[in-house]
């Protein structure tokens, strides 16, 4: 699981700080998540494939969250690009999007198909056979989800030599991958746990931003590999998070201790700070793996 | 009359080329014309103060031209702008902009006045008392304006020396400088000719982009001090305006020089080239004050 940040400021873009944006590489899927305005230069700019995005997710119609995203839909069409495109997002993305392509007088070249999201619950929004995606409803100004991203289970491994020695017949190894005892050759019922060996544990991902301190997320996040949470403020300007709807660094590694997450990486940093150092260190006194997302900076997990 | 290319590509942005966009300064105005994605990036890069843009020129709704225009109004609201903000262009950017300032469920600081065009004659869409702004009518694939803006005939300059020696009362300056013959302390009668000098002669820019080769635009852009004329294409590659709507820089230098203007700056160039002394080299079998913009490049004149 590869995480890639192509903006992780908050607000307005600057020359050297973009609005939100990233790719999350799970089990062959390229999830774009969230597109701020120049999203498509930094997709370049790190060498992202264009033609590999097939779902984008759009947590909430701030400008700094998505106004990259007719950029990227109309750069597709001038690519000629055939692969259809999935938008995930709240209502009114659609009317965005398409009111701008009719008076361009522009269709696209691919189908575009929107997904557009107004529940106040979690659901599944995505689902394969590798992988599913939730939304987590966020507290934020306008109707806001974060998106977990989760790979399903793995198939067990075989345990080669075992199940040779059992003289099990290949047609059942792939029963045997999902777990099932089987009877071999001579019609002897064999134990799975002695032919197989535990799957690697699946992995998910929790992107969550922009949200005000809510700790109705954390059944929804619980365990997950990894939590990006937002963090645009530090303690010092924790007045503003309630009138805002934001979250200090603080808040970030509160819900990542109660959710018990492996990882947090904190984001969407407030242009109005010089270093990122004080976000790590405020985090790290409520809890110890703390990452700082980077422009332009991967995860691997 | 300074102008400063912030974009001059067309299609989409990449790492090193900007779509559309560029400030003109004239009489004390920043007009900023056209508006791609990036653009206020593009601002800052270039130092202009974003309070001093009070009126944006958009030539047409095909996004290389105006993507960046709700990020810009965004930020003038985070920065809680007080000063009117002025957009010119095709009827539907308002239905755009207002879409948008909608579903985000926020609204401007300062006040937001569009000025929606339809008209396929030129008109005079802005003045003051020192310039005035026109439309100038393109061929392209969807509704689209070049701009003429021209300074305002500058006044008589007084020749102090024969004022004071005419014995003309003070009072009558303001009238010498707009022309005017006047009585002397004496009621002798002044040919104003004596006592005042010519002014500068007035400027004049005009902006055409995107266009197909179109003369019916010369007799409104006849004598321009400067005109930018897309180039889309080079020879080469004529074959494709007919269809695309746009023009080569041998196109662009033939409508300079049936205009008589002074200098012509191409722009608007495809990605698809590498370098750009060709389309200098074309345009210049045909005319001879040939610049090249360049992101980031100023012109004074």
């Amino acid at each position: 699981m590869k995480l890639t940040i192509l903006g992780c400021h908050s607000a307005t873009p600057r020359t050297n700080t973009n609005p939100t944006s990233q790719v999350l590489e799970i089990k062959n899927h390229m999830f774009l998540i969230d597109c701020g305005e120049g999203t498509q230069v930094e997709l370049r700019r790190n060498k992202v494939k264009f033609s590999r995005i097939k779902r984008v997710f759009i947590s909430h119609l701030h400008g700094d969250h998505y106004f990259g995203l007719i950029g990227l839909v109309s750069t597709f069409q001038l690519l000629t690009r055939e692969t259809e495109l999935h938008i995930y997002g709240p209502k009114g993305i659609k009317d965005i999007i398409l009111l701008q392509l009719k008076l361009s007088e522009s269709w696209t070249s691919y189908s575009l198909v929107f997904h557009e999201l107004t529940s106040k619950k979690s659901e599944l929004i995505f689902e394969d056979d590798k992988v599913e995606v939730y939304t987590i409803p966020l507290k934020h100004r306008v109707y806001t989800n974060g998106f977990l991203f989760k790979e399903k289970e793995n198939e067990r491994k075989l345990d080669i030599n075992a199940v040779l020695n059992a003289n099990i017949n290949v047609a059942y190894y792939r029963k045997l991958k999902q777990g099932a005892d089987v009877e071999n050759e001579d019609g002897v019922l064999i134990d799975n746990a002695l032919v197989t060996k535990d799957p690697l544990p699946p992995k998910s991902y929790a992107f969550c931003s922009d949200t005000v301190y809510n700790e109705d997320i954390i059944p929804i996040i619980k365990n997950a590999t990894v939590l990006y949470h937002e963090s645009t403020f530090l303690d010092k300007n924790e007045d503003l998070c309630k009138r805002t709807k934001h979250s200090t660094a603080r808040h970030a590694a509160i819900i990542a201790k109660k959710s018990n997450v492996e990882n947090l990486i904190l984001g969407h940093f407030s242009t109005r700070y010089n270093g990122y150092e004080e976000f790590e260190n405020e985090a790290k006194e409520e809890f110890n793996n703390v990452l700082l997302a980077k422009d332009g900076r991967s995860f691997e997990f």
